[in-house]
């Protein structure tokens, strides 16, 4: 089976190691610090629980034994398909890294970043290669979530990015391609949006953390567990999406006229929260919520492949 | 029990019926066309059925002799704790229809639109009893998703506001309170700031109509079904909310920027739109997808229920 090289074995590389070990693939696994190794040991077996409410079949022994932890620059590099870097969030980090991932590629090596925020045309601005380096950015979790979109930067080969969301969709990770450099991809420029305004309802006093959370969690977001954007509208109107977008069209256009404001998450605004949050939930069952968190998002994506989605 | 007035039974009307009814109230129901009833009979079949799948011990002779169809305004109104109105989204026949029901209301009767573009100050404008009128928009679909948000007008007395959230708790539903009047209130606000970037990204050419339903029913949805954005952020850095916007503010000011255009919803991209869309869909298989989402809304209710939330 094809080669993929990982390069950074923080929380976001160990799933991508699992996830593409799990389906199949030959895992070579580098990190700059050897403790890596040892925490990866324990994450990893706490990431195949979780991934075993989804697929009780999971086969923990066969995922081990595709992974090779501990290998040089070199060896993650040499004839893998595709190598993914999960370094620090840092661009003169990663920019020093992709000139090394670069070197030791070979020809046909895909070299992907993980990165949320640092766009590929930066990252690989000094790297000879630039051709073959893409954006691959995942969602959280991402061993339950098994997400990635895919940007190149200006010098990116169109060929490349096809063939790196072939690999991700043989990896099972439900792949898409942003088609052109943008801050935030598409991930994050859909949850940035949500998000500021959920801030300006919040700030501008008319409704309460409670209630705004509740009004995502308890209606808008059950839908949107399995349904996007634009399936949503093609079911909302007797005729179609354009029935749709017709009926509700000058509403949505005087609210995108009034959220246009930058909230301004001032010192006092985010302690505010900080207080209103820890009275809501106390520090000390943060982590239980996280688990939780994990679970129903597991219990979800069950519930999914049940009802015949594909991912 | 206590009494509910219904006024107008379409879907939206006679979810409320089912749900007021189910919850042990005794539902008074006025239609001004006669055939609503019959259609209401086959209706609220369909809409039990779905009920049933969150709550296999539903009892539909209960809720059935817990509704009286065919009465007049007047003996929906008379001794009704709240009256929903639920008539076709006309600010002119609202109006009317406030100015009926304000007439024929007991002094303690809240009279509540469930409009969800039609401010309750411009409704009851010309009602003698504007202190007692709000705005109580549910979700769509509403049967199984048991949500509502309750506002005030300029003249609603806050002790009203205060008395129908409790009243809609009592019935189960997922009630929060918008505490200024704002075009959108809360639910169609959030989802109108993601539906206009969801637009901007594909009219843009940044990415397609299924590549971003995807990053939301595969990445973004599946957390959002279960978690609101204000617990979310409380999740995703180690020290809790403040934490989180700390690190990632930068960036969401960034898009907030540049997240400021009106999308235009032309006539040529509502077509295009329709277009690609039935290519995806096509029309004669829509109406089994709306069975399906409702399916899959009632399954992931009670998942949620299973797992301890109390909506």
């Amino acid at each position: 089976m094809d080669k993929i090289g990982i390069c950074g074995v923080g929380l976001i590389g160990a799933s991508w190691a699992i996830g593409f070990a799990n389906a199949g693939f030959k895992v070579f696994v580098y990190d700059s610090h050897k403790e890596s190794f040892i925490t990866f040991k324990e994450t990893s077996k706490k990431l195949i629980q979780d991934i075993r409410i989804i697929n009780p079949a999971i086969d923990e022994s066969k995922i081990n034994s595709n992974i090779k932890l501990d290998c040089t620059v070199q060896e993650i590099c040499e004839d893998a398909i595709l190598v993914q870097e999960s370094v620090l969030e840092d661009l003169e980090i990663k920019k020093r890294v992709f000139e090394q991932l670069d070197k030791f590629a070979s020809k046909n090596t895909i070299i992907a970043s993980s990165s949320s925020y640092l766009l590929i045309s930066k990252i690989s601005e000094f790297v000879k290669g630039k051709h073959r380096c893409i954006n691959a950015h995942p969602a959280l979790p991402p061993h339950i979530v098994p997400f990635v979109e895919v940007a190149g930067g200006i010098d990116t080969d169109s060929n490349i990015i096809k063939k790196a969301v072939s690999i991700y969709k043989m990896a099972k990770y439900a792949a898409i391609t942003v088609n052109k450099e943008t801050e935030g991809f598409v991930l994050n420029r859909l949850q940035g949006a949500l998000l500021n305004e959920a801030v300006r309802l919040h700030e501008g006093g008319f409704a309460s953390m409670e209630d705004i959370d509740i009004a995502l969690k308890h209606a808008l977001g059950i839908r949107w567990a399995f349904l996007g954007p634009f399936e949503i509208m093609d079911l909302n109107a007797p005729e179609g999406i354009k029935d749709s977008f017709t009926r509700y069209k000058k509403g949505i256009q005087n609210l995108a006229r009034e959220q246009n404001s930058v909230p301004g998450y001032s010192e006092e605004y985010l302690n505010k929260l900080e207080i209103d949050q820890r009275k809501r939930l106390s520090y000390d069952v943060r982590n239980e919520r996280v688990e939780k968190r994990n679970k129903m998002i597991a219990l979800i994506r069950k519930l999914k492949l049940e009802l015949g989605e594909d991912i």
